[in-house]
């Protein structure tokens, strides 16, 4: 494979610097030109690798579609994904080369979306094209444009396309390593549900000279009403938060690799890694428990010096993040009426519960689909993969996999060094090779 | 007196006009020039009145100091007190005529400072005025360029001028009845002390997906730590705080007005007055009882949607309101103590205590002043004259009684209507009549 590879390097990197030029920040409405231009592009890339291209339209951007048929119909069907939208680039001051304008340097890319996810789509796009135009397996491939502000797009045509995206397999190829020397499957994602609660106390602000200690305070008040939502031993006191969460087998569990270097995360955190259900190892907390985490406190005066009031409102911005079992619907529904409950009298409580929230998705580390994934990565990376999780949120993998009835599995190479979402990203051209090559190995081994 | 009043009337309202047409925004450098012109105009003023003025250069603002020594060396001396700095006039839009162009409307006067303090200080020159230079007493007036900021420039002579301040009673025209036809003398005001907290987490925000359930997050810390801060019943639970409260006798308490219309407060505030320790009267609460509020909440994510952040940093602003026997340090130390030692592991808390807090001051509703103020409200509105007291604080009032070895009192004809440090601030022409009439009473009330 090296040798086909060197043959194609130069090559390769001219197309990956191509892709990475296309100012593509699908949250920015100047950028609507550049996303179809991009999207034109990438569809005359698969159309050259032997694949049926077609632009999906959208509510928003354009999603692109490519397939192969195979000729051995008994063969199954793999789903690619990706997405060629990108990150804004602010601060542009922090930015050592031109976002826009790949620079190679010390064996790395940089530019916006060098790794997220225009570097991981490159590498896919790179394994397909070493493969000549014939395929052991049934392969489709879908990049979408909106991934970075929420997938409205993607999600828009999910219901009606779901023949077109009819698949055996879903390779979320979206996520890191555990590091540049050991590699990873992810098995599954949590899911997601946010709120706002609004406390409303006098309906202006009031003096707290005047008026202290006469009328309730609402900060005061969502201070206590947050606390009565956690125990003294930091889990979760909202009746009924745990109650139908699916159990993992001990098996399956045996099968993650739960191992945790605390020395290693507090040096990076700052800060002892003891929040939460803190009797639990750690990455079973981030991987296999849910969690009610305040996301932002507003209220009152925040500026230099002081104000002696008693502001009229008082806000939190709440999420929780949900395993398996658990509906986002019902879980906002509890803590909704938890706090509407507990609020305290002389405040009114508002709560918005947002939409767009998703469940969690967990694929079994002894599925095929699974083992075919950890023997690719461990036959580029000669050592053993590991199955981990993720403890965010792809709302749209879950959505996908549903649409297109097929088992999910997250891959990819991104490391927390790559500065994604940042200035200076990058992507190493060792891990684009690594990454073509595992691709390669997951088509072939799907086949066999 | 109205005789009097009447043959005046016109220089009065030229004087008060002339007085409020300089723009004395202490806060704003630019008006330095309009600070000493003011001063230098009022110093005239007192001149013409028969007393010796002197402008003390202090580290901000001159204070304008006034004497009249009367013939009869056994009489009593009265201070007065008042400021000539004025708010802030910002937003300029929302006034219907110019803050600095007095404009009579309706039998009212609109200008900045047409009520805080211009409007109180102009009685009080005119009750000066109308004795025709012949005082029963001995009378000092102080006039301060520094309120509205803090009164910093009074502060730094106050040690040095003791000699000079030295009198009997002190009486500090800044502050309000309790209605429209209902006069009040103010017994007092609260102290205060106020701090900033800083709780930390990681070093920096992190992605509340991965790491939400591992690490301690900051703004879910200080809901808990501020809410240990509370009983149940409303009151505060840090050890010791009410312990120093020096008590009231049933008989000073009987002579206070605590009557309370809650209906009327409800229909103000929008919200019912069940803060704090609710089983006590509201009154109670608003003036013989300490608090402990909390000023503003911020950390974490405040703008439009969702940001799934843990953030590294929770902060509030907090203050407490103080009553006669507690010292603000010691407070301060007791609260310090308290989060301190409360703060949960993996957070680190940072507490900036502020200087410039201020003690309680309280005058007995029993002592000769306080009859002697409340004897002239009753002759001037022909009705009761009840005691009251103040939430909020007027720090620089302790120190200027003490510094002055005077039994202080809190005067004032303002009204919330008045829109004091709001666009439109106005003052009745009716109120200033009756100001004089109170402040000449007293001052003959005070010679008997």
């Amino acid at each position: 494979m090296n040798k086909q590879y060197d043959l194609k390097k130069n090559k390769f990197l001219k197309d990956f610097k191509t892709l990475l030029s296309f100012p593509t920040i699908g949250a920015d409405p100047k950028q609507k030109n550049a996303m179809h231009e991009c999207a034109d592009y990438l569809k005359n890339r698969l159309f050259d690798l032997g694949f049926k291209a077609t632009l999906l339209e959208t509510t928003s951007h354009p999603v692109l579609f490519g397939e192969y048929k195979c000729s051995d119909l008994s063969k199954p069907t793999l789903l690619l994904y990706n997405h060629y939208d990108v990150q804004p680039i602010d601060p542009l001051e922090l930015w050592d080369t031109p976002p826009f304008t790949p620079t190679v340097k010390d064996n790395a890319i940089y530019a916006r979306g060098a790794q997220d996810n225009k570097g991981q789509l490159q590498y896919v796009l790179q394994a397909l094209e070493l493969f000549g135009g014939q395929f052991p397996i049934n392969i489709k491939i879908l990049i979408e444009g909106d991934e970075e502000t929420g997938s409205a797009g993607l999600k828009s045509i999910l219901s009606k396309e779901k023949e077109r995206l009819k698949s055996d397999y879903l390779a979320i190829v979206d996520v890191g390593m555990k590091s540049k020397e050991l590699p990873a499957v992810t098995l599954g994602v949590r899911g997601i549900a946010t709120l706002d609660v609004t406390l409303k106390g006098p309906k202006q602000d009031m003096h707290s000279g005047s008026h202290g200690g006469v009328i309730k305070n609402p900060l005061q008040s969502l201070c206590v009403l947050i606390a009565k939502c956690y125990t003294n031993d930091g889990s979760v006191a909202i009746p009924h938060f745990y109650d139908t969460i699916e159990p993992i087998t001990a098996a399956e569990k045996d099968l993650l690799d739960l191992s945790f270097n605390e020395t290693h995360y507090q040096k990076m955190a700052g800060t002892a890694p003891i929040g939460g259900e803190n009797k639990r190892p750690a990455l079973e907390r981030a991987w296999l428990r849910p969690t009610l985490e305040i996301n932002g406190l507003y209220g009152g005066y925040s500026g230099e010096g002081f104000k002696t009031i008693i502001p009229s409102t008082a806000h939190a911005k709440i999420s929780m993040r949900l395993v398996k079992g658990q509906e986002p619907e019902t879980m906002l529904s509890l803590v909704k009426d938890f706090l509407t409950k507990e609020c305290p009298d002389g405040i009114q409580i508002d709560i918005n519960l947002h939409k767009g929230g998703g469940r969690a998705c967990m694929t079994k580390a002894s599925s095929s689909f699974a083992k075919a994934a950890k023997a690719a990565f461990e036959k580029v990376f000669k050592t053993s993969c590991a199955f981990i999780m993720e403890g965010g949120s792809i709302p749209v993998s879950v959505d996908l996999s549903e649409a297109s009835q097929s088992i999910p599995l997250f891959f990819g190479l991104g490391l927390d060094e790559d500065n994604i979402h940042a200035p200076n990203e990058h992507f190493s051209l060792d891990r684009l090779q690594k990454g073509t090559f595992v691709i390669m190995e997951l088509i072939k081994n799907l086949g066999e």
